[in-house]
């Protein structure tokens, strides 16, 4: 409270300002609440999911797997009544991993925990046999210089606080050391918890310099190769990578609507990525995050509700390496973004929701939190500002207000980009959550009277 | 308190009570705090293990790391000016894994997160392709009967409360399918913690029935054929295994002493077992355990201290797999038992240290009582009933006093018998708290008056 208005001040003027509006929260309780009921009693939904990570599988972008998700979504979303369902064609990288392996040759030979990054390329046949040295940072690596690192595996074993920062080395690892002259790098995983796993991910080379390997090692085998180094024990690597790009693939993004009644042509979307890495099952990234905006449509569908805008479902391809489907569906919105209401995307995982973040003004957010009441009695109620995502960037830039649906993250980076992202890390109660979360911010948001308006351009979401 | 005793008489008693003669508590203080002074700040015995870890390696029965470890072994204890270090030979069971793989090929081609059990037969050279079925527990098995469990391959999917009744499952699962005409049986990995990892550990044939090929599954692979087969979809599996057993090797049990200044016949056994399945490093399970003990002796020694009884380390050998080491000790240490004072095995792991079991009398656990006061400033002084250790379990059922260090066992089975069971999972901070409690309680049942005096037998502790 404020020291310039003394509480009595303030007593007096609830006493006498008249009653507020009904707020959305009025307006829109009894229908949010059906919309929940009917998402916290669903069982397609996660039986969708299902069918996604174990009759479908992982979906790089070029795999037939990616075509065959891309077929079945356009058959769901047919299947649940949704308008103008199609696929918005993109040309997508086609990176291929390839057989890939990798031995701890000295002091003792041992399996190498590895997992290639995306994007990188393939050893030489025969593979790469090198001296390993190992770095906490990139300062280091510059300060070894070439004289110590050319030739050399460089292992980048910084200390994990958070992905984003990780992420740094993951991306630019490879050229930073290849500027050094070295012969391909190890990244520590992107994850919190040391279990064996590598985590892989997106890397990129810079322009101008060499092209070396690039490959994701687990925290246990990263933390050994620097403590024998750091006992003056040399460690030599056995790297063998078949990576390879072949030509842009053909793939999509898949959408479907239910129309506006009243203002059809302005658009309300929310979407995940259907693409995923070549591991695990991609169900927290990002198979429950587009099956349950999904079942938000759907959902609202059962119930009959029809909102004012048109609610659309995206499920935009090219996410995990290239961004391509973002790319496309900025392009199919065309240039003229006024009608474009809100993108929202969820790509942080369908652990516990919590609420939502929202690129959008101090008024927005007010209006926002009002509907996020109608998730308090789910714990999904919670507005905060910097929504964003990969896929919505493009218009998030463009100025289109951008939101992100939040959840816990509690173990979102044990399992991300590994072989341990399957279906069982989805809890059913959560996704359930997810789901209601989504269908009540979604209708409102495409049904209340007035729009949300975009805060200032921000970069947002967590990313790839 | 019990209500024949009101308190007024209590206050009455203790007023007029003469004070108890000097505790073991009290005598023993000054050189407690002395040992644990030591043990927090002893960087010799993490060393010592890391050498275990990333040097030698894991060190299954027969194996050549086996006999590294058992080499380094005695140079240790040497080191550390130990008596009487010698190896006690024992044969062990050379069990081998060999190349094995498995992969699903339907309902989606993927690979099978596996891992051989120990003792387990290999499969025919092409291995074994049949279809799954999938039980949670052995009477579904039964009920299923030989119609449907006839050539097919037997997964048990239970649900996982805890280390012993998944054990049960791994143990005897192949003999049960074996005895209705499976070909092969997959056991869902006993651990709480599902990251695609397999846990193997040893596997047993009941006499008279087929021996047929036995493999741990990660939680994920379980939980999915689960449920695919629930859903009506047919899943067919591959698995290869190069599983065989060879001639009985030659190893040995390592042991060395600090002799009784006053009563060198009468022995204090603290160990743990120095063998480890063929993944990971064999830290938690049980290479902190061994050097722990070790380091407990070191550090007696570095102080100049003198036991009255002799304080003995065992690093027994084929404790995952056979036993035979603990009866080669038991063997060694003859059939009069009245000088083996107390038996102490370490083997659940060296997390955060919480204090003993131990199977003595009421008296005795009194006493011991005392002695955990002393562990009281780190935490580690709880003393309860019912310890031991696979490796004692001779000893203990011959009536010798068994004892086991506790720990808190929070992610053991997270790690245990897995590639993840490393180096650090190990916290220097935790393992030198063992060193002190080991210490500690080794040293005062080596030189206290009195001895301790086993309780009727039990069998105890977590075992392999």
């Amino acid at each position: 409270m404020s020291r310039r208005f003394p509480l009595s001040a303030l007593i007096f003027l609830a006493t006498v300002l008249p009653a507020p509006a009904q707020t959305v929260t009025d307006q829109y309780r009894a229908t949010a609440d059906k919309l929940i009921d009917a998402a916290l009693a669903d069982q397609e939904g996660y039986d969708r999911l299902a069918y996604l990570c174990y009759r479908i599988g992982n979906r790089l972008s070029g795999s037939p797997s990616l075509d065959r998700a891309i077929a079945w979504s356009v058959e769901q979303m047919k299947a649940s009544g949704l308008s103008n369902v199609r696929v918005i064609p993109a040309k997508v990288p086609h990176w291929v991993r390839g057989a890939e392996s990798g031995r701890i040759l000295t002091p003792l030979d041992r399996p190498l925990h590895m997992l290639g990054l995306g994007m990188s390329v393939g050893t030489p046949a025969g593979g790469v046999t090198a001296d390993a040295i190992s770095v906490p940072d990139f300062d280091t690596l510059e300060k070894l210089g070439r004289d110590k690192v050319q030739g050399k595996i460089v292992v980048y074993d910084y200390a994990f606080h958070g992905y984003g920062s990780a992420r740094n080395y993951r991306t630019n690892g490879a050229s930073r050391a290849a500027a050094l002259g070295a012969a391909a790098v190890l990244v520590r995983s992107a994850t919190p918890l040391a279990m064996q796993t590598p985590h892989t991910g997106a890397m990129e080379y810079s322009a101008g310099l060499p092209q070396i390997p690039a490959a994701a090692i687990s925290p246990e085998d990263a933390a050994m190769i620097t403590r024998l180094i750091a006992d003056g024990v040399p460690v030599k690597i056995h790297l063998e990578m078949g990576a390879h790009m072949l030509p842009d693939a053909d793939s999509g993004d898949v959408i479907g609507e239910i129309p506006g009644k009243e203002h059809p042509e302005e658009v309300v979307v929310i979407g995940g990525h259907i693409d995923s890495w070549d591991v695990g099952q991609g169900a927290q990234d990002d198979g429950a995050s587009i099956i349950a905006c999904l079942q938000a449509l759907a959902i609202i569908k059962k119930l009959g509700l029809e909102p004012r805008r048109t609610l659309r479902v995206a499920f935009w391809v090219n996410e995990e390496n290239g961004g391509r489907g973002g790319d496309a569906y900025r392009a199919f919105v065309g240039d003229d973004l006024k009608d474009q209401v809100v993108a929202l995307e969820m790509d942080g995982g369908a652990e516990t929701p919590r609420g939502f973040g929202a690129s959008v003004d101090a008024a927005s957010i007010d209006l926002l939190r009002q509907v996020g009441k109608l998730l308090d009695r789910i714990g999904a109620g919670e507005i905060s500002g910097g929504g964003g995502g990969e896929d919505i960037r493009p218009l998030a830039a463009a100025g289109v207000p951008a939101m992100s649906e939040r959840a816990a993250g509690t173990h979102y980076f044990d399992w991300h980009h590994s072989e341990a992202d399957t279906l069982d890390k989805v809890d059913p109660a959560d996704f359930r959550k997810s789901v209601a979360a989504l269908a009540v911010m979604g209708f409102v948001l495409a049904d209340m009277p007035v729009r949300v308006s975009a805060a200032p351009v921000t970069t947002g979401g967590h990313g790839r």
